[in-house]
């Protein structure tokens, strides 16, 4: 049984979906949970929801990272916010593992800063857990921790994801692709042309250049690339569920038929819509870091708080980082 | 009235719609039309379809361009192609405009070696025009000829795309937008960042960084990006209609109610596909090359190439690429 430790203040709708999270996710014997924030309210929030007898804990915290603070202000300036108490537990070996909804950046940064790197990686990557049409999932990396990527960046990244998709997914050979402009190899950037010819040479399953189509059809496991690229991609892909939908809702007011049918494929979209916000699919892992760190989306529900907890509880089970740290020793990536 | 060369040997089932589309270009009244490709096959298909009076001639190309041709080697080892044809009577003066739906690179290719590339211009961009939200385009540019950008490259595609958004939407001030992975102006890789400075400088309706999101939902007219990022986004975009098609295929098949639906989404999400495959929407221009190239997907059916012919004309009716080397000359770029 691993203990993980939940911001308690990270979604929109803080701290209601990460209590009942944290309810659902030990009472499915998933981990025991500690919630970081204000002890007043986090007490009197476990207190409505008859918490007793499931031993969740409270660690105080007196301040509250908001979406307007700078990631490398929030870790300065509020020493003592939920995020930065969540990592400290992970740090000194209280917690397994840490889950928050909050602020991205500032999660990233202070995850970064409290709990250090690695041995062997230089800097932490950010996982999207992407639904395809086979009906699989597909690991994107990194979507937005490291924008300006060197060639040992997506080496590490290929690494850190192809033992994240094994753990997790329980797979034993992930497809591990770099993300270009085409898949013929004198196809892709001076980033990819070298990282191509790199990754060849690691002990992975390598297929070489993908496309963006790739990330959707279900072909590969892990879909490398720069942070920057990523990110872009992940929120092209949650624009493009959105205008799909309202060009749907058009489409599909003419008649009582099609309002039905409008009804059904609402529901399909949004189900769809909910993975592309990559984080509800049980979060987004921040690979990478010493201790686990999965990052939830703002809009994050109890479920999706609850099945973060699950993804960081198996993360520790499956010894991720030691891997990581094992198998980075056994390559010789191309560091300058 | 303006003169058109179509490559007639560029879509999967060439010469068809090239011939119907140059034929319905003609009856409309917007350009007149050359078909660049084998003189007896294009013969026979214009005598089965009626085009007498129609004044559409004949190129003669004894080549062919197929997708397997690497770019380099088409343009070096066939130098009769159909693409090569209409190139050089673009160049020599004999017509205002090409459109081809062939292999993209080759047709890139072509169009830069023969055609030059305009004063002030170091490398042609690749427009694609596609649908939002609002029911209105947004320009996407680059999607793929300059994948290796620098700063001045993404200068010369912002002027170049807002002047070709002006003239042929006709804008008055197109607004226009870096895709960067946050909006505000601590995000973005150096490239990125770099720019963002230097486009606030240029006589633009410049609003700083946009993200993935704001590619559909209207709010920009114009966005520049490295042709990496936007191959990388525009294929991301057709993988995902690509899936969303299959799920909603599965919801609406439980009742007959929503299997109505189904029909109706699946002709509004075909609608969609088709403009997103870039260059159904009257193509994309490739920007920056001395004469109008009009580049169409391989899918295209007669309305696209018609719609390209008309695109193609309109382009060189107003004067875009005298345009661009005006106002070129007028602002200084930061070219290394």
């Amino acid at each position: 049984m691993r203990h993980i430790v939940v911001d308690a203040m990270g979604t929109d709708t803080a701290p209601a979906p990460e209590v009942e999270g944290a309810i659902l996710a030990v009472r499915a014997g998933w981990a025991k949970v500690t919630l970081a924030g204000p002890q007043d309210l986090l007490r009197r929030e476990l207190a409505r929801r008859d918490a007793r007898g499931l031993g969740i804990e409270i660690a105080h915290a007196s301040q509250v990272v908001t979406m307007e603070d700078a990631a490398a202000k929030a870790f300065r300036l509020k020493r003592d916010s939920s995020i930065r108490v969540a990592a400290r537990l992970v740090r000194d070996g209280k917690a397994h593992g840490m889950v928050s909804a909050g602020n991205t950046g500032a999660v990233m940064a202070t995850a970064k800063i409290t709990l250090g790197v690695l041995e062997g990686v230089e800097r932490p990557a950010l996982a999207a857990v992407l639904p395809n049409s086979k009906g699989t999932a597909t690991a994107l990396l990194d979507v937005g921790a490291n924008v300006d990527c060197e060639v040992h960046n997506l080496e590490q990244s290929a690494v850190m994801g192809e033992i994240f998709y094994r753990v997790i997914f329980d797979a034993k050979r992930p497809r591990v692709g770099l993300l270009s402009n085409g898949q013929e190899t004198h196809k892709g950037n001076s980033l990819t042309r070298e990282a191509c010819a790199r990754l060849k040479a690691l002990p992975l399953n390598f297929v070489g250049y993908v496309e963006g189509r790739d990330i959707y059809n279900g072909r590969l496991d892990v879909i490398v690339t720069d942070g920057f690229t990523g990110n872009v991609v992940l929120k092209t892909s949650e624009g493009m569920v959105e205008v799909i939908s309202s060009m749907l809702r058009e489409a599909l007011s003419s008649t009582t038929s099609a309002k039905v049918g409008y009804v059904l494929a609402r529901r399909a979209l949004q189900a769809f819509k909910k993975r592309v916000d990559y984080s509800e699919y049980g979060g987004a892992p921040l690979l990478g870091v010493r201790g686990v760190c999965i990052i939830c989306h703002g809009g994050s529900n109890a479920n999706a708080i609850k099945n973060a907890v699950r993804v960081a509880s198996e993360f520790a089970l499956g010894q991720v980082n030691e891997k990581i740290e094992h198998e980075l020793a056994g390559v010789s990536l191309g560091r300058k």
